[in-house]
């Protein structure tokens, strides 16, 4: 009969797992419990820290509702979401725009807007203009693209946190036939993650300031290109070096620009934005998003879907000291709006 | 700014996270991202697999109830509970009876019994009495020794698995001033782990027969010394070797006799095993315990816990073919009682 030793235990959890029908399956599982047995090893995991993970993992579980995906946030806060998507934009068959998070805020339940719409309820004299062409990898433009964006509304909250039911700054345009997009939204807001939950928690007691540079998330398809799943991040931010969740980069800026004279939508600030998409290989058809609806990840069963994501008031309030306008100019930088 | 490559990103995450207060928080969390990263390049982790596991991980934490703790059973079925249980065990300060998984259905909540006493509400037939002595690393008896044990009922499930607000074949003994523990209990049946959640899934996907061999779970402390938590595996059983969850060893081996002259209550099948227990170090009193009751890692929020983990007919049939009876004589073997 087998005694195990800290490295023997391994094999044995191979060898169980060694009849695994699904190749990939079991290649990813055997890699998983390699690495997770490595790093218990490494640290010396004692019983009290085990048990601490075993509840810390429970109450992230237990956090997700529909409207809320709390894995999403972990991944995400542990750079795992953006590296999963660094190595999947590594694989276009062309060179496009770069990816970036899809998050834990996307829905699918978005409606469609005519071109040049507000997706704002409440634009609250913070409108911006959006405009760009969609084009393939050679600058050819793509006819009628579908173009999905989302943000945080003028609280720096995304509808989601306000309930399940409430839609807000979210919407669906069509590119015209030249490739042509156009709509209207409001400056995006800099934000906290949710930090009322155990990732909050978790972010927290690392001394991390737990927000994300102001961004406009997009979601870009059209049939015979890789789906575009990326996010234009405001230049001027404070956190576009240090996003808590590490989706900015610097090919994905973008400037709010008074008076652009190529503007569609006159006496407003607006940002020009071109995207490029890949042609869609056979590998993109299964590749998926690194992201989901929360509600297509966990069904609903009348659980809270009350309010959440508000950050603690010191943290807020470090936020405003730390976002203070900067001597440039008028771009908008951190937490609050600098006009 | 940075840009991010599939390395980079995990420099960036551990910079993140620099400022961590806790020195040890700081270290687990490093490595726990470095080798998180790590599986994720190794395997080439895709999109589509990642939501897979965002999803899994999820329904781990909603499947979650005071009476079910369903991330045990996952680190218990990814060896990663034996392998701290493994290690945990070495920091012995004194060569002493092994330790084995505490697994996810002790609870707190557990009756005293006078010494003697059956701890199954239906001993059905299948009664056998426990005795032995609790003595030191030398060997010397250590008085008054404090002995929970805890198991299947006879139809091979635990009570909590009937709901939280039973209570049977589980229970708090006292040994005597010599050291000496007698109880009387019925023969453990060999079970399937829950296999009707999303860990049992995974297991089912693995070709994993999901079984544990026939034991008794066993918890003893007495002051001074540190506190036991072990199982008593029945010689025999055909899933010694390949246990579900790695948790049995050879020296926790017991055999059930008929006839011990030896046993202080006459007429039924015995088991005897004394146990050592080594002296508590400094060390020992901050280690805890490799599993907890449920209940107190998820707290009750009125939600289901009705009974669970039945196994699949298919299985269940498949272990009873798998268990036939030795030639060698009427050791229990397996799922059922052999007589």
């Amino acid at each position: 009969m087998r005694e195990y030793t800290p490295l023997t235990i391994t094999d044995a959890v191979l060898e169980q797992m060694a009849e695994t029908p699904d190749a990939r399956m079991k290649e990813v599982m055997e890699a998983a419990v390699r690495h997770l047995h490595a790093f218990a090893r490494e640290v010396n995991l004692t019983p009290t820290e085990w048990i601490k993970g075993i509840e810390f993992m429970t109450k992230v579980g237990q956090a997700c509702t529909p409207a809320r995906q709390e894995f999403i946030l972990l991944s995400d806060t542990m750079g795992l979401s953006a590296l999963v998507n660094i190595m999947h934009d590594k694989t276009k068959v062309e060179e496009a725009t770069s990816a970036s998070l899809l998050g834990p805020f996307f829905r699918e339940n978005t409606p469609k807007f005519a071109t040049g719409a507000q997706i704002a309820k409440k634009p609250d004299g913070a409108e911006v203009v959006m405009y760009g062409r969609i084009a393939n990898a050679q600058g050819a433009p793509i006819p009628n693209a579908q173009v999905t964006v989302w943000q945080t509304a003028a609280d720096g909250r995304y509808d989601i946190q306000n309930g399940i039911e409430e839609i807000d700054c979210r919407g669906i345009f069509q590119a015209d036939d030249k490739g042509n997009y156009l709509l209207r939204t409001v400056r995006p807001l800099g934000y906290f993650i949710p930090l009322d939950g155990p990732v909050g928690q978790m972010v927290m007691s690392q001394k991390r300031h737990g927000m994300r540079p102001a961004h406009i998330h997009f979601l870009i398809s059209a049939p015979g290109y890789r789906e575009l799943v990326t996010a234009l991040y405001l230049a001027g931010d404070a956190h576009l070096d240090d996003d808590v969740v590490f989706g900015a980069s610097a090919d994905l800026v973008a400037h709010v620009k008074d008076g652009d004279p190529a503007c569609p939508i006159k006496g407003l600030p607006s940002i020009q934005f071109d995207f490029n998409l890949a042609r869609e290989s056979e590998a993109d058809r299964r590749a998926g998003r690194v992201g989901a609806d929360p509600a297509a990840v966990t069904a609903s069963d009348g659980k809270n879907t009350t309010p959440y994501g508000a950050p603690p008031p010191e943290m807020a309030a470090a936020a405003v000291a730390a976002a203070e306008p900067k001597k440039s100019g008028g771009i908008f930088s951190g937490l609050f709006r600098s006009r």
